[in-house]
């Protein structure tokens, strides 16, 4: 059993180093890296079609989306944007080597954002990092306002929270300021935007949010 | 490593057994045992306040509720069930274990039917036997028609789909037919229900088959 520890352990730390490097390689190239986390169906690859309209001849984007099965996320944004399908074949999240080897199938394009959309999991994604600047986490108001107490970990390890499906809100029990406040309780320094990817409410603050952080970033490379 | 795998084997087995046990513990006294999975936010809680309305006087209900934290989904159901809260503190699914300890602490009571509520996640609680006579995945339409195919593993070893959320059906673009073809694909035998926990709409077909299925457990039982 010690040996079964210590193995993993050092696979870990591994992991944790690789994602670090790939970290610091985009950011000396200026390229965000946001990891996009939430449950099946919360509606990632929505955001990310809103998104890429939104932003379109304003920054240069290029999407890893991670599923167990299928290419269907990647079919739906590649009119809009460079996307590569990442296919875990059953694992419950993205590691960093898919990760690394995704960004080479790309083709290591030159970008000012890669978005990682990872597999539908409010779980096990939260345990890995992919070597992001910002992990990203969606939460669709279908889903229920109770959901960030329930799912802590996830809701712990981003910097960012995304509400989607707003348009929904006239049908639906869930309370905007219910959620935001059972988030806040596990990680008060949420930036937190409130979007529709069907009315594009709150898309253009998003945007904007990911311009400034984007710009952020070359400034710190810059000084540094 | 070898010793790691082999200590890895050892254990599912063990669990395997375990749960095996259980079923046929629970058999022989005539509890059909339900393990519900689906996403974070489908609608399990809400299922079983309505089957719970429904079946009153009619069957004896229990629950066994999975999450990582907190105890809400007990409280919500504790006005209308004998409730257990099972509270993994982080892990991505239930184990047996946790399951008979609930069960015991539970009191052991004569029901008809124990449903086990999984914790919210598409992908891990696939791989785990809870002692279950059916798995029922939940799908709800705000999670769009083409989960199945992403999640394959899920509806796989389901025998049911409970697709939810249906009263939302007019403000959403999830076509009610697509999730089915894609489900079937995967699970060509699945026994499928179409419901809303808030119109009550499709409540009583669901309810009828479980006491049918009850039934069956029972009969097969005294047959044996």
């Amino acid at each position: 059993m010690k040996t079964a520890i210590r193995v993993n352990q050092d696979i870990q730390a591994e992991k944790k180093k690789r994602a670090a490097a790939f970290r610091e390689k985009l950011s000396r190239q200026g390229t965000l890296i946001l990891n996009l986390v939430s449950s099946p169906g919360t509606g990632k690859t929505s955001l990310l079609e809103a998104t890429a309209k939104e932003l379109e001849g304003r920054l240069r984007l290029g999407v890893l989306v991670g599923d167990l099965a299928t290419d269907r996320d990647a079919q739906r944004l590649a009119p809009l944007v460079p996307v590569k399908q990442l296919t875990t074949g059953g694992a419950c999240h993205l590691e960093i080597s898919l990760v690394e080897q995704g960004w080479q199938e790309l083709g290591e394009p030159e970008l000012d954002i890669l978005f990682i959309e990872n597999v539908g999991n409010l779980v096990c994604p939260a345990s890995h990092d992919l070597g992001e600047h910002l992990r990203v986490s969606l939460l669709s108001t279908t889903e229920g306002d109770d959901k960030p107490g329930k799912y802590p970990k996830m809701f712990r390890t981003s910097q960012v929270l995304v509400l989607t499906k707003i348009d929904l809100l006239d049908y639906l029990p869930f309370r905007v300021e219910a959620a935001i406040e059972d988030a806040r309780l596990i990680q008060p320094n949420l930036d937190i935007f409130t979007t529709s990817a069907i009315t594009a409410e709150g898309i253009p603050e998003w945007c904007e949010y990911l311009e400034q952080q984007r710009q952020k970033l070359v400034t710190s490379v810059q000084i540094s």
